[in-house]
């Protein structure tokens, strides 16, 4: 058999710089690990059936809940259940790893202008 | 509702010293997520129906194959797939972040001294 591949995450984020539109970068047991750059505020939404792993590699990122703000930053993480709206925001560009179901599409059950229907690998 | 949690991976690591025994810090969609501290070598080992992400936080780790090795540095990760034969190795410790199915034992398919049958949330 041949080894599996190696993923160095600084070189896959020099790859793009289209901010909210994730790029898929490993798949395993029906998952997603995606790369998304943010900066600004993206619209509110929830996923019906899939939660939602956010992990902060650089820079700062609020996710705005109707109960709250979760303010992570670089080495923290959330964990958006199924079925909860959010909103993530950020002041200054953010870099993130996410893990989320292969089903889950980036503006959830609302559909608009910044819907990316079938993310790029990279 | 209440917001979600939040979790600092360098706060987490803090918690615990023991080697080969993986923490768990999150779940969702039937993942584990988890960190583990290796130095040395582990058994060969293999998940007969679970795909396991290795994501190095700090140090440096080598997973060997029975195909070839995949040595990885920080930022960096890999995805052993199921029914897999692996072995990972770390010359000095190193801080890694798991991704795998709520069924992953850390031994696979072996049972030893070194299984960790229920791993333990912090």
């Amino acid at each position: 058999m041949t080894t599996p591949d190696k993923v160095n995450l600084a070189e896959k984020l020099r790859r793009f710089d289209q901010l909210w539109a994730p790029r898929i970068v490993g798949q395993l047991n029906g998952q997603h690990v995606k790369l998304v750059k943010l900066k600004g505020d993206f619209v509110w939404h929830q996923h019906e059936t899939e939660d939602e792993f956010f992990l902060v590699l650089q820079g700062e990122l609020t996710i705005h809940f109707r109960g709250g703000d979760v303010h992570l930053g670089e080495g923290e993480f959330t964990i958006v259940p199924a079925g909860v709206e959010h909103r993530p925001t950020a002041e200054h560009e953010a870099h993130v790893l996410l893990f989320e179901p292969l089903s889950t599409l980036n503006t959830g059950n609302v559909r608009n202008e910044r819907t990316i229907p079938e993310p790029d690998w990279i």
